[in-house]
């Protein structure tokens, strides 16, 4: 395992501190029970907090700041926080106005979250909850009942955001949390397997000239094997199916989504997104919005993901709102 | 050899096609010869471009924009630009005040542009030129007589492109760009090789445990090969050469940038960010200006360097100016 780290059982903690170093004019790391707040919390609104294993940087903590979250609970590499660090980041976040909690649907996030919400009520704070599925690829998961929360995480966590921002009650940002999740479907491919610190060796092997399609963001199998094919081929593995599922249809106004998993350079995810972007065009699907760069992740894993949004006058409005995080910036 | 492309013949181009359409609305893309402009020239300032082979994304198409460079020039993977596309750049980037050249010290980079300029000055655009070479693990190198140009260019591109920005004229543009050469060092290390598409294998070899120190952006050689330590003792391998060079000294202000190659994970790069800064700050040198992520890169190498530039006012007010490309932005 060639990793820059210290101790692969301190990982998340040296990082932190130096996320906290480099981003002091946005955020502050709390530690022991680990979570990120805003540096200069927002009072009177809604508060919208997400978390989650770590190794999908810049996913969670990556986008506190104005316009997005309040606060994220980091756990340790591919596993959820406990309900200590959510709670503590709910009550932080929590200015009367109730919490939102955004929920990757992995067993053990929507566990520690349940709890952390029953906890933060018996204190008083009104917290609902949005569970995030948006990959099509697969039922029922290593880790996973259902579907499993992958790149339609960011797109949601910006939306809903930027409507608690603009003052919107907790009823309507978990409504609206719920339509963007209504809205998105995800699907990604492994190029290659990635390494958890504390395990010292890959989650899984790959062949030579082998791709893992509908992989999840922690390397859980998706739904086939094939052999690497050219890049026109590979995109339609994913964008079918998403397509397909929701599904969109001609005349849809959409948001682009092409992620990088970690390890895949921009060259590819460029060349990924001018393919999907024509695709949906000859589906008479305009992409009015997009994204392209590495936004939820799997450590050095290479490969990709597309998520597909549909727009609304409503939804863009909310994704071009100003946001400042570390990871996402803009009209500001 | 894994990537998401079609044919390693025409991933330069296909790879720009998607660029362009992802950020319409801040680039233009033009082909045969392939050049990137901003979408809206702006006129009555000095045109600053830069160029070089592509692989290194986002850099130089990234950087295209306001308050940054006004025309990018892509080569082949790791080959610079024939002088023909580098003159199209400069005229296309040339409303009446000259053309800034920035050149990362390659050979080849050095010989097309200078070529280009030549042609440029014989159609009536004033050029000058910048050679970026910040590099202080080598002298001499694979394709470099004396030091390469590397992560400092990333900053000389911002801090330069917002002098010309505000309506610097070309004497003063030019001797700023020298000034910022002469006051950045950068030193990279690599924990994996990478492949350039037309080659099809690994650009040199790395055994398992085993790293390069002081590497360069297309995998030339460095200054050793050790084995695999922890952070804590490589980033000092990387950080000490380039203080101990300048010198950087007690009571300096600098900006310090940590930049991944491509393939290493955003949590290493705040991890070893953490670490960087307070090695300065052990040494009285105080971080005002930071950045880290992936903005010179090698294709899909694991590793990153470190760049630290000395700061005075007027760098640091031209680093804060507004800044609206697809890879940097703020203040917008």
């Amino acid at each position: 395992m060639k990793k820059i780290i210290n101790d692969p059982n301190t990982v998340v903690q040296d990082s932190l501190r130096g996320f906290a170093a480099a981003h002091a004019d946005l955020v502050q790391v709390h530690y022991d029970p680990d979570f990120v707040t805003r540096v200069t919390p927002k009072t009177g609104k809604v508060g919208v907090i997400s978390g989650g294993g770590s190794g999908h940087e810049p996913l969670h903590a990556g986008f506190v700041g104005t316009g997005m979250l309040d606060a994220a609970v980091p756990g340790a590499v591919f596993t959820s926080p406990t309900p200590d660090p959510i709670l503590a980041a709910t009550q932080a976040a929590d200015s009367g106005a109730g919490v939102l909690h955004i929920v990757k649907n992995y067993t053990g996030d929507v566990l520690n979250f349940e709890t952390a919400a029953e906890l933060a009520s018996a204190e008083g704070v009104e917290v609902r909850a949005v569970i995030v599925d948006d990959d099509v690829a697969v039922k029922d998961s290593l880790y996973t009942a259902g579907r499993r929360g992958v790149g339609g995480t960011v797109l949601l966590e910006k939306i809903v955001g930027s409507a608690a921002e603009r003052g919107d009650d907790l009823l309507a940002v978990t409504e609206l949390a719920e339509r963007v999740n209504a809205n998105v479907r995800s699907m990604g491919a492994a190029l290659s397997s990635c390494t958890v610190p504390h395990a010292g060796k890959p989650t899984f092997e790959l062949a030579d000239n082998e791709i893992e399609i509908g992989i999840g963001i922690h390397g859980e199998p998706g739904r086939q094997r094939v052999n690497l094919v050219p890049a026109d081929e590979l995109v339609p593995m994913l964008l079918d199916p998403i397509v397909d599922d929701l599904p969109f249809a001609s005349g849809d106004n959409v948001l682009l989504f092409v992620n990088g998993m970690g390890g895949t350079p921009l060259i590819e995810l460029y060349l990924a997104y001018g393919i999907a972007e024509k695709q949906l065009a000859d589906r008479g699907i305009t992409v009015e919005r997009r994204l392209v760069g590495n936004y939820i992740t799997s450590l050095e894993m290479q490969g990709f993901s597309i998520s597909v949004l549909k727009l609304d006058d409503e939804l863009r409005e909310l994704w071009d709102a100003p946001v400042n995080t570390p990871a996402l910036r803009w009209g500001v």
